[in-house]
């Protein structure tokens, strides 16, 4: 068994292996900066810690894990453009540095690129790998469309959200999850307990997301809390509020969500004034505490020892009590 | 063996069995529109009569067949996009009739939906089938990034040219072979060799399509000529009317080229002109064969018999000798 910590120096290793020294330099050079600009590597360290949790050898392991990590930031780097986002960890992303063909097209590759590295392992494992690789694949682009659908649709309920959210997050933990128990060696069923436990980490993981971006320690966090309410963005903490206000505080949080005029620091203290007086974060907090607590019992029921389960147990409360 | 005709028969009866009655529909749909749009529906034909010239069971080679189909209409999306082209096939392109964030994404799904049809076969073909496939899609971006570099590049040789098409259209050819050959059990010696003739076929197939929108026949062609002229494509028979052209005949050339003024049609008539004072259609042709000749130097070497290399010899000749 393996700590977290040699778990993540290994996933630092393979990726500064990568070899992206080929023609156009237009087209590998922002795959280059994309998979520069770092971020928490989760779904190459799920994907290690579950083969490494059935006794699987991690050699087998290291490329798809990098597949997934690929695979997720092509995700990243198109939904760059589809939100026009200029800025990703603290650095222009690929279309406002390049411009949009550019970051369409190295997006493509890297989706191409991810195949290349997912398939670089034992042979037998590839059907069952790639069919989950291809659904979750599929999955996430599901769960952007509804993201940029709900934009503009006047109802969102909350089991939208979550339906979202799965789709646009959780599948994709899950997916880098059961990938590792299939390499391996696990048997289906204790596969798809894995996928269970790593999609509710998943739904859990992002409420976490919904409450640090409001409720987080700026100077814990590295960035700016509130960007969501600035963009008027549908999140679990919103949904809730438009689900709980009555009277007054609902004609305010409907003149706050849609006025322009006010400046982003009013417009964000109110509103988590408002929050506050709801108790939305509590019920984030809830929401997220059962999703947890939904995983681990999926963790408990796979067929090896607790100690086998410490890296993956160890590491879903971490992302639970994370601060940024 | 099979005609060409049951060959395309069948092409087409597997297409209308696509499901694609999923949610949500804003990513779908654009989807069945693109594949609905036709097309000559080259590389899954030539995928199956590879299949089926080393005596290979086509129920194996359909959903690959499909696979590579659904990719090629994915680059066709995409690139719609990057060259802002708004008709495709006589109908809007997708991020004209939808938008381009649905472009985007719809395309995004189509690659990985070409993945779930890629590995519906043979397992044991798994590995080959998908490096193949692998390498073919990430040398399509490369051809689309040259392609792109090129409407900015000053100097462009024939070689280069030659280049970026092998990329940006060739590979695809050789690769859907390669496949099919894979598929039916071809040795990897034969299977190359497909592949080169796929390549060869590929260059001869993109010299065709550069000649038939200069000197096609208007009412046999479908569309208007001169489209390449009009958006100053950097084509073989541009290159060759540069490499080719002195004095008067240059400087012609180059404000043809440059000029923003000249009404289309002159600009057309006045190019068209010059190439064939040049004889640039000539070297075309002549590049044309030599390709075609190469390729059916590959295709003989295989070691089936000839009556098994019919359908594919005759269907290379029909693709040079097409007129639309």
């Amino acid at each position: 068994m393996h700590s977290t910590a040699e778990f993540q120096e290994k996933v630092k290793q393979i990726f500064s292996q990568i070899d992206l020294d080929a023609e156009p330099r237009e087209l590998y050079e922002p795959i280059s900066y994309t998979l520069g600009l770092g971020g928490k590597r989760i779904r190459p360290l799920l994907l290690l810690m579950a083969c490494d949790m059935f006794g699987g050898d991690l050699n087998d392991a290291l490329n798809p894990a990098i597949g997934f990590e690929i695979f997720h930031n092509f995700t990243l780097l198109h939904d760059d453009i589809m939100d026009q986002s200029p800025i990703r960890r603290g650095k222009e992303t690929v279309y406002k540095k390049w411009n949009t063909n550019i970051a369409i097209l190295s997006g493509d590759a890297m989706f191409a690129l991810a195949y290349k590295y997912l398939i670089k392992t034992n042979e037998k494992v590839l059907p069952s790998l790639l069919t989950v690789f291809n659904q979750t694949a599929l999955e996430v682009c599901e769960g952007q469309q509804f993201d940029m659908n709900y934009e503009t649709m006047e109802k969102v309920s909350i089991g939208d959200y979550i339906k979202m959210i799965r789709l646009k997050t959780a599948v994709l933990l899950a997916g880098s999850l059961k990938a590792g128990a299939i390499i391996g060696g696990a048997d289906s069923t204790d596969a798809d307990h894995l996928y269970s436990f790593g999609e509710n980490i998943g739904l859990a993981f992002q409420l976490k997301d919904d409450l640090l971006d409001v409720f987080g320690d700026e100077a814990v966090f590295g960035k700016r809390t509130g960007s969501d309410i600035v963009c008027n963005k549908k999140t679990f903490l919103y949904l809730k509020a438009f689900e709980l206000a009555k009277g007054e505080t609902l004609k305010q949080l409907e003149e706050l969500f849609s006025s322009v005029g006010t400046d982003n620091e009013t417009k964000i203290r109110k509103i988590k004034n408002i929050y506050s007086e709801l108790g939305v974060e509590h019920f984030a907090e809830e929401a997220m505490d059962n999703y947890h607590s939904n995983a681990l019992t999926h963790l408990q029921t796979i067929k090896v020892g607790t100690e086998q389960k410490q890296a993956l147990t160890e590491f879903s409360t971490q992302l639970m009590k994370r601060e940024k």
